[in-house]
This record gives C-alpha cells, sequence and structure tokens, in this order.
C-alpha cells in the first residue's frame, strides 16, 4: 500500500481535523471529570459541553442552545427524530420519505411498515431530483412525519428542503431533515429550511466518529429513544462524551471559518469540476450521475459504462487512492446502490459508478494524479469486458477513442 | 481550585489509561478510514475494530467474538437489551428488576409501566443485599426479562448474578445483567454467570466515554434498537466509533493485566479499608452503608449523621478532593439516593451520605490526604447543624467524642 493516500471519500467519512483533535486531548486523561457531577473537577466540563453546544447551534443558526441535543451519530440522530416523532403522535400511522434516503431512514422504515405503519418513498428523476409535488400530494392528515435528506451521500444531489419546510410547517407535520452530507458544504440555518428536527454526523465534517447531532426545535413534540439519566434534560440520556461534543463543537467552529472564506469555497468546486471534467473528457463511457448543478460542491458521481465499480476500486486501491461505489454503508452487498436504481441509471452503467468525494484538505496535486491514474485503470478494465468487447470488436482502448 | 485532583469518584467516571489513548490516537487524524470501506485505507481499520472486539470477548469470557456488540455507552446497551428482548417476545408484558438499578434501567421500566407493562421492583435489605427468594418468586410465564446489575454503582454491593443466572436458563427466561461497575473491578465471567445479555461502559474501566458494548450470547433472540446500516451485522447500525472501540479494547486487555495482578488488587482493596475504617473510627456519626464482605474493593459508602451530603461535597471540592454523594447521574437534585431509600437508610444519615471510589490508580498519600480533612470537613458541618446541636448541647466535636 502507499505511504499517503489520496483520500476522496470524504462522503463516507474525514479526517479529524488538526485542531480537533487538540481540542479534545485535554478531556481523556487530564479533565476527565463526569460533568454531571457535584465537584468542579467535573462540573467544570460542563461550560466546555455547554460551549460546544453553542458552537453547533451557531453553525445551525438554531436560535436556543438547548435546541442541539448530543447524540452517538447521525443514526441515532435519524431514528430519535422518527421513532421520537412516532411516539408521541401514536394515532398517526403515516411517514413521507425518498427513495434516495441513508439506510439510517430507509431501513427504519421498512421496519415501521413490518409494524403496520405506511410510509411514501417519494420518487426522484434521472438526474437525482426529487419529486416534490409527489411529496406534496402524499400528505394526509395520517402522516405523523416527513423526513427527507438536504444532500444525498452518493451523488451530492441536493433536495429543496426548504420548499418542504415551508409547506409542513403551513399543515402542521412534523419535518425532520437528515443533513449529514450538507454540513460544511453549504451553509445550513434551521430557520430559513423551517425544520423541526435535523440531524447531523461529527465524522462527516472533521469531528470524530461516535457523535452527532439531533437539532430539536423548541416546541417540537418528541418522546425519546432512550431512557436514563438526567442528561440533555433527559432527552438523551447517557454520561456526555465529552470528547466527542468538544470536538464536534470545535469542527462546528472550523465549518464556519470554511465556509466564509470564499476562495476556500470555491477551491473545493474547483478542484471538483476539474476531476469530473477530466473523467469526462478523456473517457467515452464515463457519464455523471445526478444534476450538475443542485449539488454540493465536494461531490461527483460518475459512471463508467461496462466495467465494474467493484474492480475500479480495487485498481485505485492499488494507486493509493481512496474512493467509492455507492455508500460505505452498504458495501459488501453486490446489489448497484439503491440510489441509482431510483434514478433510473442502467445497470450496466450503475455496476460502474464510482463517487469520488473531496474536502478542503483536498490538493491539486492528488486530483492530477487521480486524473492519470483513471484512465489506465478504466481502459485495463474495458480490456477485459465482455460487454465492452462486444461493441467495440477491434478492442482500441477509450483514451484512443476519445481523442 | 488544587492543581491537582485527588479522584476518588471512579464509580462516575474514569481517567482515560495513557495506553488506552496511545492506541486510540493514530484513528483520528492519521487511520481515519472508514471501516466498511472498499479500499485499505478504511479496511485495514476494520483489523483493529475486531481486534478490539476480541480483546472485550476474552475480557468476559465470551465465547464467540460477534457476541460483542459496540454501542455508544451503558445507557444504550441496558436499553437495548431491555428494548429488544421486549420487542421479540411481544406477548410476555412483565419485567423484573431490582429497586436499586442505575437510572438506565429503572426510568426506562418506568416509562414501560406507562405504556403497559407491569415490572417487579426486587427490594434489598438494610445491608443492600439482593431479595433473591423474592425474585424467584416474582417470575411467571409472562416474564419477559430479568435485568439485575451486578454491583451497584453507590454501595458496591454484589448481587448474586450467578445463582439468578441459572434459575432464569432453567426458566428459559431472558436473563440480563448490567455489569458496569463490576468490570475492572472483579472477574467477569458471561458463561460462569449464565447470562443471555450483559451491559458494560467504557469510561468505566479507564476507556473513553461514548463507548460501551452489549455482550448478547449467541443464539438470544433481541429485535435492534436502531435500524440503518448493516455494521455490527445489523444489530447496532452506524458508522463504528474507532477510536472508541480500540479505546474499549485496550482498556479490556489493561483490565485483565490489572485483575491478574493480586497485589494490585490488593492494593486497591487495603486503600479503600484504610480510608473506611479510618472515617469509621475518627467519626462517631459515621457508619457504613452496605454489605461490607460481599462489594466491589474499590467503593466505600458512609453515612455522616445530621450532616448534608452536599456540603461534605463542596467543601471536599476546595480542599481538592472528587466524591459523590449518590449518582452523578442523579446529582442536581436533593432527594436522597433511591438506593438508600431502598435500603431502609434513615433520612438523617441518607442525606449525609458520600461515595467514595478508588481506582488502580489511587495512592496511599491520597487517601492519607483525605483521612486528614474529612474529619476537619465534618466535624465544620456537625458544629452548624440545628440537629446535631440538638442531640449533644455542648457542641463537642465528632472527634473529640470519638476518643
Amino acid at each position: 500500500m502507499h505511504n499517503t493516500i489520496i483520500y476522496l471519500d470524504n462522503n463516507a467519512t474525514t479526517m479529524v481535523a488538526p485542531e480537533v483533535l487538540e481540542a479534545m486531548l485535554p478531556f481523556f486523561t487530564r479533565r476527565y471529570g463526569n460533568p454531571s457531577s457535584m465537584h468542579d473537577f467535573g462540573g467544570d466540563v460542563e461550560h466546555d459541553v455547554e460551549k460546544a453546544r453553542n458552537q453547533v447551534a451557531r453553525m445551525l443558526g438554531a436560535e436556543y442552545d438547548y435546541e442541539i441535543v448530543f447524540t452517538s451519530g447521525a443514526t441515532e440522530s435519524d431514528n430519535m427524530a422518527i421513532l421520537g416523532t412516532l411516539q408521541y403522535y401514536r394515532d398517526k400511522k403515516h411517514i413521507i420519505t425518498t427513495k434516495v434516503e441513508h439506510p439510517a431512514v430507509l431501513n427504519l422504515c421498512r421496519q415501521l411498515e413490518r409494524e403496520g405503519y405506511s410510509v411514501t418513498y417519494v420518487p426522484v428523476d434521472r438526474e437525482g431530483n426529487l419529486d416534490v409535488d409527489f411529496l406534496f400530494d402524499s400528505v394526509s392528515d395520517d402522516t405523523a412525519i416527513v423526513s427527507v435528506m438536504y444532500a444525498n451521500n452518493e451523488t451530492g444531489v441536493l433536495f429543496p428542503v426548504e420548499t418542504i419546510g415551508a409547506f409542513c410547517k403551513q399543515r402542521g407535520i412534523t419535518f425532520h431533515i437528515d443533513a449529514v452530507q450538507a454540513i460544511g458544504k453549504i451553509p445550513v440555518d434551521v430557520n430559513a429550511l423551517q425544520c423541526d428536527l435535523l440531524a447531523i454526523s461529527g465524522h462527516k465534517f472533521h469531528a470524530p466518529k461516535g457523535i452527532g447531532v439531533l437539532y430539536v426545535r423548541r416546541g417540537t413534540r418528541l418522546r425519546p429513544l432512550l431512557y436514563g439519566g438526567h442528561q440533555e434534560k433527559a432527552r438523551r440520556p447517557g454520561t456526555h462524551n465529552v470528547p466527542g461534543i468538544v470536538g464536534i463543537g470545535t469542527a462546528a467552529d472550523l465549518v464556519m471559518k470554511h465556509l466564509s472564506n470564499s476562495e476556500e469555497v470555491a477551491n473545493v468546486k474547483r478542484l471538483r469540476d476539474r476531476l469530473e471534467n477530466g473523467l469526462l473528457s478523456q473517457l467515452s463511457n464515463a457519464h455523471l450521475n445526478g444534476n450538475k448543478n443542485k449539488r454540493v460542491d465536494n461531490t461527483t458521481n460518475v459512471g463508467f459504462e461496462f466495467i465494474e465499480g467493484e474492480a475500479i476500486l480495487l485498481y485505485l486501491n492499488e494507486k493509493g487512492i481512496a474512493a467509492s461505489s455507492g455508500s460505505a454503508c452498504s458495501s459488501g452487498s453486490l446489489e448497484p446502490s439503491h440510489v441509482l436504481r431510483a434514478m433510473g441509471v442502467p445497470f450496466t452503467s450503475a455496476h460502474g459508478s464510482i463517487r469520488f468525494s473531496l474536502s478542503r484538505y483536498t490538493t491539486e496535486d492528488e486530483i492530477q494524479y487521480t486524473l492519470q491514474v483513471m484512465p489506465e485503470v478504466v481502459n485495463r478494465l474495458l480490456a477485459i469486458s465482455p460487454y465492452w468487447d462486444a461493441r467495440n470488436k477491434k478492442g482500441k482502448s477509450m483514451t484512443q477513442l476519445a481523442h
């Protein structure tokens, strides 16, 4: 394996920012007290927890710090949002979500269907855009919650959550946003979005794994998922994960700093576009999956016809490049991604789709190297592809064809 | 505040062991990949996750590594054990637990009562010993689960979980042990205990906060608490908290090392006994709460009649000593501890009860200093106690009385 990794899989997880680790370190071996303690050794740590809560509240534009509930991650946050709402509105048995959600929402909804709930899965078009009218038409008096992601993890495509928020508010339906893939990439403002609930995950924006947040708007009716101690106003009991909380607070500060640096923001987009345009122009079997314009700046999902994504990834791996096919959460299965299937991407191409996801740490050199490696990888695989061979008897390489 | 803290609150939380932090560090900023990834950068991390799983399995005497499920902590583990069992055995509506459990079990059970379940809370005697016959007599065909703690967090008193395990196995009832306060203090062997489920929390044995385990015996019927990705064989979805998992694995190794070092084990008991005997002999208003013999070696709970525990803690805090009254999880309330109430400790004394909990890092000097400070603190408070004044018109100090 290569000594240095070219990490283009930031939608799966991110490096903990050095500033974040530095902020966390004192809380392991020196300031390790329990913030719920009577003594200052623990009690003082509560100030650090509350500081982090304020940092996250500011990142999300939340009016009150106590609207921020710390959880173990976005899977818990999503489950808590949906189950907590259903537990409160026990007479309502209908849920609206989309076909392209993360498994934390989709698999929970499938389980709820087995328990007697009815779930509407709103479709997307060929570019991954949500059919918002379909969503609006699905609402009934029986609808307890609408749960929609902000940015898709596989394609980066953005959903019109602001419009859905206004609609839900007017109809008085609880609206939950899975904003995991939006944070750090675009500004997220819970009041502009008019959502009641919003889930984020620390490790997607340079905080550590094992810490997340559920934003719960003041006045939102929600039952806890867990019962226990008084922590988080009994909405989420359990000893505070202090290093994780301090880490996500610091990471929130860094997100605000990054997003206010227009040069840095533009650079991520420039590198992503450079990679994407390079692939699409060099390789004639390549095409973009998802809406080119309405998406986050760090993600590109490119389909390579007639070859296998897993094989591409293995070659890239040999070259020290980390990328992804589908989401890491559903890897291990050989099924094509449920997102690309919902978009109607043909199997020949869905199977060969690769997601490259950049971060603010991605460099020009890394993109350049990736652009050197990819044609070689794709052509090697095309050369042994039975499908491609059938279409192209002479077996010319893709770059030869493209030029 | 003092520069160095004398930390005698290890049942609330513990210092992360330096070896644990060292093992965790690479996984924040260098080996930060997602273990569910296709690429080696993430996939290699899976080996570290599995190594940690094996370390925890060995500490618990588990036969199969996959019986170890990583969670966010013991509150989640306890909730998952009880709710997951009830979700499976939907026709059974009876739960047996004890009056002195941690809030993670007690408050969940209270919530379940509101939802129509019936819960038997087995009582304890004046020394905190469980009425095991009462427990046995409570079992019916409607009983879905028996949930009992191993060691009490406030008194350290041990429950005969092995006997209960044998009984439950024979009756075919799921048996869950909250072993949070036993780990690191006594050997815990899931096969000797014959439990189906067992919860532990990393931060109680020198791993970080935010990581826990639920042991799930092979073949145990259990529904997940959370739905989402395929992690932990879909029993506990969500991106693995890799640093936390590596940390709890390393901490498990250190526990095995500590418990096999009879000198080190004996030293914790010796220091605890020295503290306890010193307090009981110097202060005539002091008495021990809980069974003196059947308890873990690190804990002593001493009641000081006619004075307030909170006031003692504040004075100790000024002197740089961290201890606890009741559990940190229920602090903030002025009610006496539910554990001491269940034991029938009189209010005059329960209010003045202090828990000192040591660790393998506690030193002779720290205990000696605490023994110097405590009489001064207690006497100062007795001097202004209206109750004590009424009993002892001359206002002699307790040490004068004791000698």
